[in-house]
């Protein structure tokens, strides 16, 4: 790996890649690049032509020696790579339109990694995987996975504990985010804080420690909701009830929004539905194609400043320091998504967890959480139960397997509108579920589709 | 203990009485008892003696020398008692309205054991029980507390748990009814097949075999929708959702409906609420008097026919059975609430689990059940970390706990219509949750107060 | 089935099996047997002709019509079989001499089923019970596998385990000999007290309660040392210290003596081995040729009274037993060897554990015994993780977890003499250890062999 | 804190205090000490007024402004200080020359942190360390405290766990003393490789990775008995077998060999217990003199290159770096002892593990181990449950824990001799053993008493 290293990113015609680049660009220094393969499927085949010509304007800008190529043909990009790093998203923004407005009409929330929308992206995306790892154990068997392909946490799960390949870390901008904006909640500044995190992807806590070691976790909770507190900008900031953070004694991460204060977050996406702008998904699609807009100027070298607009913010700092701490053997912490082996000890002892961990070349090292109180460790074991029944459900097709996770998951109604919810959302996605083939043809003969007429036009022309 | 059994019953008003005697009766010859004494509060005096003099009139019939007490001085029953079985309600059935009709009208499950109801249930006994135990400690040492006062689980894990009383065995007499009526669903006989029993109360799986040692787990799930398929009387029959039945391979105790149909339970609830007749608490509290207009009439010596009509069935003989198991060291299996002790791995060592156990003098043994899969796991795990915040709650006057076990129970709103049913239940039971004393007066100043006309009338009477 | 049993037993030429015989004729009535095949190998011929010509002069005197057959093919025993018991030796008692003599000759215990000797045993039985479980799921695949082959604890976790052949249990007599001697020590009477057996095979604890439920573990611990303590007549009698017993607030089984009072023991059986009579299997194969010579008699059709002197005191009760539970779905306690799930919790939950468990014909569902302190947690959790590596070199002939083995186990030396008790012991088995047929030679080439004459002699002979 | 910082050293007339000081004044830079407290007993008060002096000069010399204190009066030391470290030796060189004596004497491994020697250490050392924490919960509520008295992990453990001081973090010098030498035995720098521990003080695996992430930990074993192999000078280096190091796949501590080569270890003490030189304790006593011959020295300022013969190396090192690393939140990894929280997750979460951890100003986070093979589990879980036992044996005067102990020490003979060794033990630290009050004139009333003449002499003069 030493003359030079291969990267190969799947999705690579996401608008994200300008990010990415830009993080591996400001990093050429520490990490020699030598090749970049981005790879991409035959229907996003425009926006890679897009992505590739605006990459080679930057690494041509920043004046570093590194080949960019663009290619279908994913086995040719991960050949001998070092490290391939996965941000598709299968059916593309229109599959999370579906994901969003199927449930909101029926009055559930629809979001991209929680309720029924993340189950459903998790089950058009396992089976893609599945296809990734079994390139890799041929072509790279050495490579690691760096994945924030989401819903990350149960992709990583699948990757790791049911598909077996053990060099895969699972990335996430969130506790990124808490971690530089938290700090000014309390007159300090990004860095001067010690965190410690644990629970799974999106659904999280953490500890705060000042330079003294003396706890400051209550102190930025008293603050939490004001500004942002520490939340990604696409999360609603609906005030935390603080009564229950007081008593849980850890900060949740902001996507604990959607379990401890429901009613209100679901109040906002139901309005955000009903209006002229559309979910959070239609806003992307509209915003996607203004950045293609501006990636096509070919006197474009940098990304542009309107990427930070979709949320994403940290992520490829993330992806790239991974990288760097992974090649050079840096041994520092970071959050990632991986084995738990006891650091939650609550939680089975080979599940993926999203933990502070130490970061090396011999991969992610959890620091221990310790035994988890009451309600932080039975919403966590529900929400890791979840995540295992969705996963059979898309390594196996398994119709039983899907209705027990959406009876698990709190953002699902049990029985009445969920049902309709789970049936129209099969139907919607049909294309990316091979294996509820047997499933989804029997719901359209008994009439099922979707009630709503956006998904309608949408599935009709996929 | 063996020239003749001492028995102090608490809440030895209760209408459910006869049954008990009934019970005692026909298991005299084994079960050689001395004296009952029955002791209840002030405000159930009348009822008390009502059911003094029909118990009385039962045992004198039945022709067997046992003296019967009754006193409001729970000292004196409990002195030297050798069995001490609870099986009041604190509040009586008026508090129990309450607990059924203010979730109902914002929209919630009101029940007596789940949901908010449940929860509040629990806030205003375990604080009784604590000073119940705090009494047998002094007065009668080696007493069997066996507890059928709801919900039955949660208190019999206070009172070993945590107020440390380890000579305590829960019960209830749902496992009791599948046992007896589910064998007629695959053409057997009770007592032909061989239960394994494994969860909480009311919130339990089993799992059964043929004398050959084949499982029909599976076959008898095929039935389950059929007649009452082995539920209470009292449990509205939603369907179950046989998808999802087949994917755990056990079968549900008949109060998971609430979770797994919830949508249909609630529904059905509602619709209850809004006639005439009223909550199934107003029901109940219907039969009530027509039960002790009966109990009042000096011919009567045995227990009428109506009584079954409460859904309590078997749970006289669940516990008559049980004292006779321990007073008899008769080492036969029971279900019943107790220890775990590693029976269900998954939950912590100590907590208390519905299981099959084996019943001797020396207290319940349970059998080991084994790993549990996905779904079953993560929903025991959630109800077992709810039932630790509302005992917390219950112990200390704990508000954050309180929260914690709202936001946990898949019953209740999280935000939104949730808070106002905590508000208004905390205010409706105020009388009986001194330790709530620096919350609710509070909340009365804040200008809470029920928006159901039945529960203020009720709360202004009380 | 139920048109009449039939028994496979492996081992048929055993001397134990004119008592197994008696069990199986008290039983008739309730265990309607239809057939019973005695199987042995090629080596143990005549001694099969023998047993099998008492055997059917047994059962014509009964009076029953059970067909015996003999034969050396092993799968025509299997073909459709019922139950399979397991009673075999493989080497025959000349290998036990050999596991016996070579750890004493270097000044460690030598014992059929402790130490350097039991580890032997047990590495050329697995092997063998790897063909038995093979042929088994071909030709009676619903049969079960009544295990008391010796260490019948490690033969049963090899079988469960890491075969993966569930329908297997495992027995043993020393719990009942526990059951019925002890009570007498307190002035009660076999099935006056309730029992609680937990640990592993020749390596468990009880715990005793009477009739009223209190626990007289303690009375019956201070009156251990007495009589025979209800400790088999084949392990020598030292003293157990009482500290330590009493500190661990548990009866230790006979087998104990060998760990707590490891000096005595040796020296007793350091004293045996340089006596005329030598070693335990000396002695008991100058017992079974008596045995046999008694058995020719065509006079004879009752087991002998001289059977008793070796040992296995309620050997074939238990056997009988649990096969007549299973078959008659009897849903009573026995101590049988079988998973733990859950159980014994501070040991893996997939392990085999020696515990009280209800035996019906769904097979043996453990009672849980609850957490362990320290000495009797340590004590297990050492040998069951030397168990696994016995398991682990009998398996895969790994030599590296032999070592291993050797240096957990409390009886071995480690290093010095322990080394060579090794050596000799792999070089005097070879005949019955292919699985290690490229580390003898090797051994034999350095110029190991035995330093034991009588050894060496038994070792040309084979 | 800031303002300079307040150090006690419990234990301060240690011939070690100089290799402490040389640490601080190497950091000084880093850590501003504002005072240091050299507390000791009136027995030690000579040595700590030699030390007292050359600290002064030695901190004189390096001209730096810190106040040195020598004082008999714990509580004046500890009143505000920010650290305290124990490095105290109760009953001094004479009491570790019994520990090792009186074993060798009768055949077994004496040795101060490994057997029954080390067993008494830390039961003559715990009373003790429990009036210290008393003071600390009093006069210096905030204190961190560094031990490193042996054994250190046994007192860390009791300090933690059972004395409920959670500030403390348990320091020894043997893995640094791996990741020092080790290297070199496969062409590293110290440094080059990354290190994982895990396991109890004195009894820990580790495994290696290089830059590139590959594990390295085989290629390590294979060298592990070339030179000194990672291993103290003050340990034998009998060589590993290789066998089970393979199969372990971890590399051991230099300990280890007394539980892995034990005949090949004892031989060699036994060896030098029969020379002139005597025992290590007492080739320690005659280093001990010398040194303070030449600390006596007004003209010595720094410290003398003869300490380092006392096989201490790196341990002074450990101690600064660690109140370093926490003065500064330097969130660094070293191994210490702290508590598991899941990292062994074979072992109790709240019990005290030797593991890689990350030390800030918040204390010790572990790095997590994950699940241990066989071997190894077996082996650690035994010793764990041994230290337990020790530890309650210490705090209660419990007679029967300390023969568990005995019992479960793979180093002590079960019986026999051990028994001698046990009641001599008592005796000869009848000073220093109040808790054994009762037990310990039985004894000798019985006529016990030390049959080696050098531990009677030292006893008579105690």
């Amino acid at each position: 790996m030493k003359k030079g290293i291969k990267i190969a990113t799947i999705g690579g015609g996401s608008s994200y890649t300008p990010e990415l680049m830009e993080g591996f660009i400001k990093r050429y220094q520490e990490l020699p690049i030598r090749e970049i393969w981005l790879v991409d499927v035959e229907e996003g085949k425009e926006k890679l032509s897009i992505i590739g010509g605006l990459t080679k304007r930057m690494w041509k800008a920043a004046g570093y020696p590194v080949e960019i190529h663009t290619t279908l043909n994913r086995q040719e990009a991960l050949k001998d790579a070092d490290f391939v790093t996965t941000q598709f998203r299968v059916g593309f923004l229109d599959a999370r339109i579906k994901d969003e407005r199927i449930p909101l009409l029926h009055g559930m929330l629809g979001q991209e990694t929680n309720g029924a929308g993340g189950i459903f992206k998790a089950l058009r995306t396992i089976p893609v995987m599945e296809g990734i790892v079994e390139d890799m154990r041929r072509l790279c068997p050495n490579a690691w996975l760096i994945n924030f392909t989401n819903p990350s946490g149960i992709i990583t799960e699948a990757v790791i504990r049911r598909m077996g390949w053990k060099r895969c870390i699972g990335l996430c901008n969130v506790p990124v985010i808490s971690m530089m904006s938290e700090p000014g909640l309390i007159g300090k500044k990004p860095g001067e804080l010690n965190y410690r995190f644990a629970g799974l992807n999106h659904f999280h806590w953490h500890r705060v420690f000042d330079e003294s070691g003396k706890e400051v976790t209550g102190r930025i909770l008293e603050h939490i909701n004001e500004k942002n507190g520490g939340t990604p900008v696409n999360i609603y900031h609906a005030p935390f009830p603080m009564d229950i953070l007081r008593s849980m004694k850890a900060i949740p991460c902001g996507y604990h929004r959607y379990y401890i204060a429901q009613k209100e977050m679901l109040a906002h996406s139901l309005e955000e539905f009903h209006t002229e702008r559309g979910t959070r998904a239609e806003q992307m699609k509209e915003t996607e194609r203004e950045l293609f807009a501006l990636y096509r100027n070919p006197e474009l070298s940098k990304k542009p400043e309107q990427l930070s607009r979709r949320g994403g913010a940290y992520y490829s700092d993330a992806a790239c320091e991974c990288i760097n701490a992974i090649y050079n053997d840096k041994k520092i912490p970071m959050v990632v998504s991986t084995e738990n082996n006891g650091a939650i000890p609550c939680l089975p002892s080979d599940c993926i967890v999203e933990v502070s961990a130490v970061i090396s070349a011999a991969g992610a090292w959890p620091m221990v959480w310790g035994e988890m109180s009451g309600a932080m460790r039975g919403q966590l074991q529900l929400m890791k139960a979840m995540e295992e029944c969705v996963i059979q459900a898309a390594m196996y097709g398994d119709p039983g397997a899907l209705k027990e996770a959406f009876m698990l998951n709190p953002l699902i109604e049990n029985g009445g509108e969920g049902d309709k919810v789970l049936k129209e959302l099969l139907i919607a996605h049909e294309k990316y579920l091979p294996r509820f083939g047997s499933e989804i043809p029997k719901l359209k003969e008994e009439g099922w589709q979707s009630q709503d007429p956006v998904v309608r036009v949408l599935t009709e022309d996929a």
